[in-house]
């Protein structure tokens, strides 16, 4: 089936089936030097994220590492969710570099259930969500927020 | 010259080249199908993002508006900064939905200006980053941190 549609056979999650303390483990994203580059041309055509440096120089852009974050969480997460559109992010910080060959991995805890002012038949999810590199240490952490229908 | 090098004839903006107050207009984006499409498929491939859907239900991933701005940023005024990378975001809001043909525009204002306690060469520079589709609507808003050189 095309991406973003959960398999026949398994349940959608909606609102009622989140809960504070649920953790979810996402994937894992090799990062290659051709994806760095390919990215921060168009987005973040910086030096350090577009030169010809060494591995151990390159650094992806953030909002790459964002996006990285984001696609692990779609494929975990937003797949198998009655899941709207974000309203926003919450504290994002970026905490070490990454560079080409890094593997990331992560995980998402839900940290709140809050109701949605513009949308009644839907409901917030306040999430945490962390990406670390292959030796364990942490490269992105943030706060965000996820609208899931109540049912439907 | 290549991408993020300052013109020889212009000044590089130091930490003290920053006040509060301070307003940078950013250049303009139109955003296409296309770009929509292929962002999705990498980082955030839900349908909403990658389907043929007509213009005006295909929505941008609000991480490629965010790229969106920072390469705008980049332009305007990374590329004429010392300008190291950044620490993080605090409140990044999406506030209407990016459909193909969209054209994007923004500013960026410098609301604070802190002492860096991990690099004392350095200072970090607090900006609200603002981006407004064509008809001066905001689609989105961000309070972020850049850390910027005090001199050389």
């Amino acid at each position: 089936m095309s991406g973003g549609t959960p398999r026949a056979a398994e349940a959608v999650r909606h609102l009622a089936d989140f809960h504070v303390g649920d953790v979810y483990e996402l994937g894992r994203w090799e990062v290659t030097r051709l994806e760095i580059v390919e990215f921060a041309r168009r987005y973040d055509p910086q030096p350090r994220h577009t030169a010809a440096l060494p591995d151990s120089e390159l650094l992806a852009s953030g909002w790459q590492v964002a996006g990285i974050f984001m696609r692990l969480y779609v494929d975990a997460v937003v797949r198998h969710a009655a899941a709207e559109v974000s309203p926003g992010i919450d504290q994002l910080r970026w905490l070490r570099p990454v560079h080409p060959g890094d593997v990331l991995t992560g995980r998402v805890t839900v940290t709140g259930i809050l109701p949605s002012l513009s949308r009644p038949d839907c409901g917030i999810v306040r999430q945490r969500g962390e990406l670390a590199d292959s030796q364990g240490r942490p490269v992105l952490r943030l706060t965000f927020y996820g609208l899931v229908r109540k049912a439907g």
